[in-house]
């Protein structure tokens, strides 16, 4: 029998989602508490991995069990094991060709920044001190929604067959005050959203010109594209099936 | 010369806004920062108190000193020493006759709540386990905008010359995953919005009628209203001038 997890996380205290050796993750802590519950090794499986830091609001996984569940216990148990900064929102019985990882069709994720400093989001935004201009940034977004190749935007030891994503929408707004970076893709390179980040706000801030985000898809050279934004700004926020 | 200060504060690790002989205080650690900024004791005048683990978007603050300075370079020098759940937001320059509490004509608190747990808002929300009818609770809300004498939602060691209160709006609303109360008055009774949300809830999943609030008004005694909704759902969002 098959489960789906609806899973919110703090990433500050985290070596990102994916299991690692004697490091705590977000798969990690799921794993071990699916274990306390079944008395058994579980493995789940996610929609996609988060790196060390970075947040989710709704990242999706999977799991199989042999015995049948009630999914609404299930949720409490899980929470009553986990800690506060890991919360299983829905968990759900779904048939044997659901995959989290395969049958997503698109992942969005934002980023946040802000020129003011924050005390209730302190662990979710990126504290910037320049002005960005959103105009300009916005100008680049729209060279990279499309189909592209996206290796200069992904960290050099990534080990993909080709590096094509396909950008659905890439847009910077204000929400009160922040300013946030929307884009949903197909699939996501390593590290892709926060050298995307550094190099736009390297153009919002003047450092880059709007169309050097062109010749920087083309070289596919990591090190033509800006630094990475931090972690803490990250956000996945929703797997769409 | 007297400056305003904008501060936003999360106030899980604090025992309130005011100064309280050997607790940790937001305005005892504000007083601390001022004091190292210009070596000697600096008085900071809120404009209203938070209780002990109640947060703030927008509390505004005033206070005196001699020499002048530089508002940008004390906002930093501020943010510098502050541990990072205390930010200031803003530091100008007033005149003599702007006090933040007396010159105040409004405050505006929000409440939250969810039914879903929350990873990265979990200091911020009262985690509630039964589905309150917004409807019912608007329709009871009604009832306490305009002036009112609020006495049954105040903490009954309070020493205040009367309990009226102008009620500008009151209002229940969905907002993503949480739902929120929204309450802007002239003034705000000790314990008030808390004994609110409590009583409003009671009503909202059935335990009280929707008109059981006038009557509750009408008592003017605390044991008649509902129990106090928990302190980390409340935010001091606003005040306005």
């Amino acid at each position: 029998m098959r489960f789906r997890l609806l899973i919110e996380y703090d990433g500050t205290a985290y070596a990102g989602w994916q299991l690692q050796n004697g490091q705590r993750t977000v798969q990690g802590e799921i794993e071990k508490a699916l274990k306390t519950i079944f008395s058994k090794p579980i493995r789940v499986t996610g929609a996609g991995r988060t790196d060390s830091g970075v947040h989710a609001r709704e990242q999706v996984a999977h799991f199989d069990v042999s015995s049948l569940s009630d999914a609404v216990k299930l949720t409490r148990s899980l929470n009553g094991i986990l800690a506060t900064d890991i919360r299983v929102l829905n968990v759900e019985a779904v048939g044997k060709d659901f995959h989290a990882r395969f049958s997503a069709r698109m992942r969005e994720y934002r980023y946040y920044l802000s020129q003011m400093p924050q005390a209730l989001n302190r662990n979710y935004y990126w504290h910037i001190h320049f002005k960005p201009d959103l105009e300009r940034m916005n100008a680049a977004a729209s060279f990279i929604t499309g189909c592209h190749d996206f290796k200069s935007f992904c960290r050099a030891i990534s080990d993909v067959e080709n590096y094509l994503c396909r950008i659905e929408e890439a847009v910077w707004y204000k929400e009160g005050r922040l300013i946030v970076f929307r884009i949903k893709a197909d699939r996501f390179l390593h590290g892709m959203v926060r050298a995307l980040v550094g190099t736009f706000t390297d153009i919002g801030r003047g450092k880059l010109e709007i169309d050097d985000i062109v010749g920087i898809l083309k070289a596919r050279d990591r090190t033509m594209a800006g630094q990475s934004a931090p972690a803490k700004g990250l956000v996945l926020e929703k797997v769409y099936y």
